[in-house]
C-alpha cells in the first residue's frame, strides 16, 4: 500500500509511493482543498491538469450539504464533482469543534448544532466512517480531538485518552465493514496522533494510535496557532517514532518552507487552505529561486497599483498569456476571473514545489 | 465585407459573412458580453470552445477602468483578454445616460462623473472613437444618444437630430484616422440608428445615418423597458428600411424567441447580457424540442430543491459529467463554479440556439 523508495541521508525526508483505489500517489505531496466538494473556483480537472494526485475534501461540510442522501444517491464524492482523482477526507472532528456552536460530548457523541441553520446533529467515530463510506473516500480519517495551542497539559491528555478510544472505535468498526464489502475493504484509514506540544503525550498518542494498523498516521493539532519553533520541536520527536513503512500526513500545514521543514523531519503528505485562500485576495506566490534552499519566493498582491501596466505574464507555466496588468483589472474590477487565475497559479506554485522536493530527495540534495 | 448568401422567402431572414480583422462571423450570430474586459467567471478560449465567434465589451467600463494607458501600453483588447476572436465595442453612450452621475451635454462633449468614484471626465464622439482605436477593436459603434422608451416625440427627435450629427463628425474623424494606419482602416465601424417607437423618426434617422457608409447599421434604443408588440412594430418599420448589403445589430437583444423574431425581420447581430446574467442567478436555458417554433425551451432555477439529488446531467453537450444535484449543491453553497458551469451552460444555449437559426434559413425553413 506504501512503499518507501529512498530515505534521504541529509535529512528524515522520504520518497515515496501511496498506492489508493484511485491511483498511485508519489510522495511527498500537497493536497489542493475542496471544502464543499469543490476547489473553490477551479474545475477538478484543471486541477488534475496542474499535476495535482490527490484532492482533499472536509466531511463536516459535505455532511451538512448536500448531506448523506444525495452522495448515496449520486454514488460517492468523484462521481458529483467529476474527478478519477484520489480523495482523501477528513473526519469533520476539527470543523465540529471550530465551527459549530453548542457542542456537548456525551460518551462518544459530539452533539452539535450547524453552522448553517442551527439544525441539531451528533457525530461519533461510527458515524464519521459511514459519511465517509458513502463519500467513498480513497482515503479515510478517524474522528479525533484537536485542541488549540496554547492549552493545558489536562485538556490536552484528555484529547488523547479520547482520541485513543475513537481510534479503536474505528478501527474495529471499519474492520467490520471490510468484510461486507470488496469496495470499502479498498478505502484507506489513518490514524490521528494527538498531544498538544507535550512530549510524554505525543509519544503516548504514538504508541497507543500506531498499535493499530492503520494505512497511514497524521499528526493532528498543529498549524492551529502555535509558532514555528513549537510546531518543528513536535514534530522532531513525532515523526520519528511514527513507523517507517507507513506514509505520515501533517494535517492543516502550511506555507512552502513549513512544508520543507516537516519534510525533512520525515512527513510525506500536506493540505493547507493558504494556495487557494490567499488566492482569492490576490496574494500570489512567486518563486524567484530554482533551488529551495533560503529564501526561494515570494508574495506579491496583484491589486497593488504597480501591477496596473504591467505587461509581465502572470507566470510561464499556465497563465503565460495573461498580464499582470489584467489579473490586476479583474481583481479590481471583482471580476470571479481573477480569483480563478489567481487559484489557478497558486496551486501550480504549489504542485510545483512538490515536484521540486521530489526532485531534490531523489538528487540527495534534501 | 458583408457578403449576403441567402435570402429567406419565408420571411426577412438571411444569412451571412462578415469579415473582421480577426476573422469571418457567420450572420445571424451572437455576441457573449465581457463588461469590463472579462466574460464573467468564464475565460475566452472557454467561449471560444462553445462556438462564439466574436465577443462584445463595453467601452465605458473599460474607459473608466483600466483606462486608455493601459490599452496603450499592454497593445490592445484582444492581447489585455487573451483572445483573437473579433472584439465589438460599444460607443459607451448606453453606459453614459444609464450608470453616470450628474451628466451635462455641452455641445458635442458629455460630461460626466464616474460611477465608480465620482471623478470628473467627458466623452465625445471624437473621443470615443479614440478609445475603441486604442483598445483595436474589430467593430467599433458611433456615439449616440440612446433614449428608454416610453419618450416624447421631442426627446426622441433632440436624440436622433444628435446622433445624426455625431455620426457625422464620427464618420470624418474615422476617415481621417484611416489615412494614418492601416490598421485603423481595418476597424470597422457601424452607425446607429434611433428615433424610439415614433415611425417617421425611424425613417428619418435611417434615411441620415445610411447617408454615410457605415460598415454596419445597428438599430439603438430597442430593449429598453419596451412591450415585445412594440419592439415587433419599430423592427417591421426600421429594419426594411436599412440597406440590404450591409449587416444589420439589433442592439441589447434578448431573449430567444425574441432573437428569433428579430432574424425573421432581417436582423443579423445580437448582444445580450441575458444568458451570463441569468446564469449567475442560477437560471439555466433548457431546450425541449429540435424545432425553433412555438415553445421550444425552459428555463429552470437550479436552485429550486427539487434538483437536490437529481442525477441527470446538466446538459448533454458541454456539461455531461456534472449533474443537476452538483450544480445545485455549488448554488447552495455560493461556491463560484456553479456561476461558472451555469455561464458555460446558458452560452452554449445561446450559441446552439444561433447555429439553429442558421441551419434554419439555409433549410429555407425559416
Amino acid at each position: 500500500m506504501f512503499k518507501l523508495l529512498k530515505q534521504s541521508k541529509k535529512s528524515q525526508a522520504r520518497l515515496g509511493v501511496l498506492k489508493t483505489a484511485h491511483g498511485n500517489i508519489d510522495t511527498p505531496f500537497f493536497m489542493p482543498i475542496a471544502t464543499k466538494a469543490a476547489v473553490k473556483s477551479v474545475t477538478t480537472q484543471e486541477v488534475k491538469n496542474l499535476g495535482a494526485q490527490i484532492i482533499l475534501s472536509n466531511t463536516y461540510h459535505n455532511y451538512l450539504r448536500p448531506g448523506l442522501e444525495v452522495f448515496k444517491k449520486i454514488g460517492g464524492l468523484h462521481n458529483f464533482m467529476d474527478t478519477n482523482l484520489p480523495l482523501l477526507t477528513d473526519s469533520g472532528g476539527y470543523q465540529v469543534f471550530s465551527l459549530s456552536d453548542l457542542r456537548k460530548i456525551k460518551g462518544d457523541d459530539i452533539e452539535f448544532k450547524s453552522h448553517l441553520d442551527g439544525s441539531q446533529h451528533i457525530l461519533n467515530p461510527k458515524k464519521v466512517i459511514d459519511i465517509q463510506v458513502a463519500m467513498g473516500s480513497d482515503i479515510m480519517m478517524v474522528l479525533d480531538e484537536c485542541v488549540a495551542l496554547p492549552t493545558t497539559r489536562a485538556k490536552a491528555l484528555k484529547a488523547v485518552e479520547r482520541t485513543t478510544r475513537w481510534a479503536q472505535i474505528s478501527w474495529d468498526y471499519k474492520n467490520k465493514l471490510n468484510q461486507k464489502s470488496a469496495k470499502i475493504n479498498k478505502q484507506l484509514i489513518f490514524g490521528i496522533i494527538q498531544g498538544a506540544d507535550f512530549k510524554d503525550l505525543r509519544l503516548k498518542s504514538v504508541k497507543e494510535i500506531t498499535a493499530l494498523p492503520f494505512h497511514g498516521f497524521a499528526i493532528g493539532g498543529l498549524a492551529v496557532g502555535e509558532s514555528n519553533k513549537v510546531m518543528y520541536q513536535v514534530l522532531d520527536y513525532t515523526s520519528p517514532a511514527l513507523p517507517e513503512n507507513k506514509p505520515r500526513y501533517l494535517m492543516g500545514l502550511g506555507y512552502p518552507e513549513n512544508i520543507i521543514e516537516a519534510v525533512k523531519r520525515g512527513m510525506d503528505m500536506f493540505d493547507c487552505v493558504i494556495p487557494t485562500r490567499e488566492a482569492r485576495h490576490g496574494k500570489l506566490f512567486i518563486r524567484t529561486k530554482q533551488t529551495l534552499k533560503g529564501k526561494f519566493y515570494k508574495t506579491i498582491n496583484i491589486i497593488n497599483s504597480k501591477f496596473k501596466t504591467d505587461q509581465a505574464s502572470i507566470n510561464n507555466t499556465n497563465l503565460k498569456n495573461y498580464s499582470k496588468a489584467y489579473l490586476h483589472h479583474l481583481f479590481k474590477t471583482e471580476e470571479i476571473l481573477g480569483m480563478r487565475l489567481a487559484t489557478l497559479h497558486n496551486l501550480d506554485f504549489y504542485l510545483q514545489l512538490m515536484r521540486d522536493i521530489r526532485g531534490a530527495i531523489k538528487k540527495g540534495e534534501l
